[in-house]
């Protein structure tokens, strides 16, 4: 695999980056949650990853060991899930796989910031994905109500560039506009549509696209940049022929699979 | 909030009751099963109300402190849900919050008839939700087979009585009507449609949009028939323009965002 | 019932088993995975059983024992749901009732395989089902990389004709052409659309589906085969009325309802 990372991040090597994933499909585990978990499958499938969801204690490290990407998701942790991410964690670090951290609801519940914080501690994530509230959360502040972000990706910035440098790793911030850093770089992509507040786990699933686009390209924040015009841009074109967040939800899905490197390139606003 | 449990309960009380829900979006835990929880935060977030599956046991408990209503819901119990679901029921009665009791096949699996029973005896929920074989097991009776009802709403609608007034609470029976009591008042919804018995988690989905509502209105007998009156007045809808339960429920979601205060006023047939 | 093993397995034998289906609701007890749950219960209310989810280990067994089919499915095994796993085998075994075991990602992971193996040392299913790697797998073989087979249902056809024999039951080996023996008889069955691959879960629906039929036939092989024909079958249609995965998805619910045993005779390629 060539080093990436040098390469400037704009609308062309957005679509060279789902170039990349169509022709190696990356095998990407998800440790995520409940509510979610055929949602996100059908995501990365519909996009053309290979999702394999294996969230138990006894295999989760194995595994990790052997995917191209893994997803760590708190969006309904459990004892056994939450050892599960551990290990997940542990081994995808000793074997050099990328992961990707989505701190659901970090900052308003008490137990599951502390998981993420422990988390990062045993591990270097290639990303950390969440909303303004999420993100501010795991940086040391006090976050939202675990469902909609209360502050504002702009207002986060300085403070995922922060995180990032900390941690080394690359920091995504949900939003209207979506701000992604790598500490020196920033990223904003401008597409999307209000629809996608109204359907669950779109958040999570971006998560998820962003563990497989790190699973084939070096630079995580390539990755995480392209995970999120490719679902930005389908949701626009998804909107066109939706009446409601139920046919936007199965649109969604199919933009995702007719999406080509070229059209994401037309279509991705990227500063 | 003004106190409405002396309104009547009819179409345009009904339709208010959804206006409030749209102004003021409710945050509603649901502690439910592995089959409809995705489903369930998209009818929620349908509807105008915001999910936050919050199901463990070191969670749930302070969730439900500041939660606008909580659905418990019987499903997919497990030990550790289940503790969530104690430990829910207690904060949320300590702390005001109303919560929903959904007694998944209570009555045909004798562990969940007596985690429902425990549960009731530890909280006193705003409404419980069932299929008339559930409410009559609750109830002390025997009930079915765990996934359709083997006896009729209006069969049950005295015992459902009985129980509204043991537990000072509303019981809302679902069926082709609908027959929700709070002991005293009686109230019928006609609407709905075949198709809703061929898509899975309707019925979870209603209770979790009940706890919606039991956070804007202070009437549980208005918070469950507006519940009901929406899910199946959307139906009514959704079929029109269906061609089997696939699309039928992708078209429930649409409708469901598609409904004003005025239109589900309109279509509600209520007495 | 009649017995049926004598009848031959004929596009008209699987006609008139989804009539007997139509006719004769079966209940059937899914132990599945967090990621198909929903998706398998539409799958079984659009085809016309009944799903009931049963998965912890204090009501597993008990329901095995009145349930008219048992799927048992690897797809995220826990503690928890390993030992419900256990429960229902063990007494579905003793009660006679139907069971059907799907090994999602046997030989990919250890700790699952080995689950495979005991449960198949504990009782007998009826049908085993899996794509080539997973039935490679156990029957001593290698497996793939738990999501996609790297191996032919030709190549594996001769194993799964020995692993028949050697638990005296009917294997299904999924793939373009799916390949059903039960050690003796062999069933190909040509159906299908390429799109199946795009969807999470349809593999395991499946074997959902031949537990419904195990349910309603005496003949696993038939059951299998009838299972396999009604989803490709429905696939077909699915596929023409469809503009990517999502839309596919929705569609394919649709179309296993409009099935009738009519129709699935006639589109049904069998040999």
């Amino acid at each position: 695999m060539a080093p990436t990372s040098f390469l400037p991040i704009d609308a062309e090597t957005v679509g060279a980056a789902l170039r990349s994933l169509r022709e190696r499909p990356p095998l990407v585990q998800c440790v995520t949650n409940i509510v979610v978990a055929q949602w996100t499958a059908n995501v990365l499938l519909a996009t053309g990853a290979a999702p394999a969801m294996v969230d138990n204690p006894h295999e989760a490290g194995d595994f990790a060991a052997i995917a191209s990407g893994v997803l760590i998701n708190l969006g309904t942790p459990y004892d056994d899930t939450s050892v599960a991410m551990s290990a997940a964690v542990t081994s995808a670090t000793a074997s050099g796989t990328p992961w990707v951290l989505d701190p659901v609801a970090a900052g308003a519940l008490a137990w599951r910031t502390r998981l993420a914080l422990e988390l990062l501690e045993s591990g270097v994530p290639c990303i950390i994905r969440g909303n303004a509230s999420e993100i501010l959360a795991l940086a040391g502040g006090t976050g939202g109500n675990g469902v909609d972000s209360i502050d504002s990706p702009e207002a986060a910035l300085e403070v995922a560039q922060d995180l990032a440098r900390r941690y080394r790793t690359t920091v995504a911030v949900s939003g209207a506009v979506d701000h992604l850093t790598d500490g020196e770089r920033v990223v904003r992509i401008a597409n999307g549509h209000p629809l996608l507040t109204r359907v669950t786990g779109v958040g999570c699933a971006l998560g998820a696209l962003m563990a497989g686009f790190a699973g084939v390209v070096d630079d995580g924040l390539l990755a995480a940049a392209t995970a999120t015009a490719a679902l930005t841009v389908a949701a626009e074109q998804a909107a066109l022929c939706s009446r409601g967040p139920g046919s936007f939800a199965v649109a969604l899905l199919d933009e995702l699979a007719l999406l080509t490197p070229q059209s994401l390139a037309e279509a991705t606003r990227i500063n």
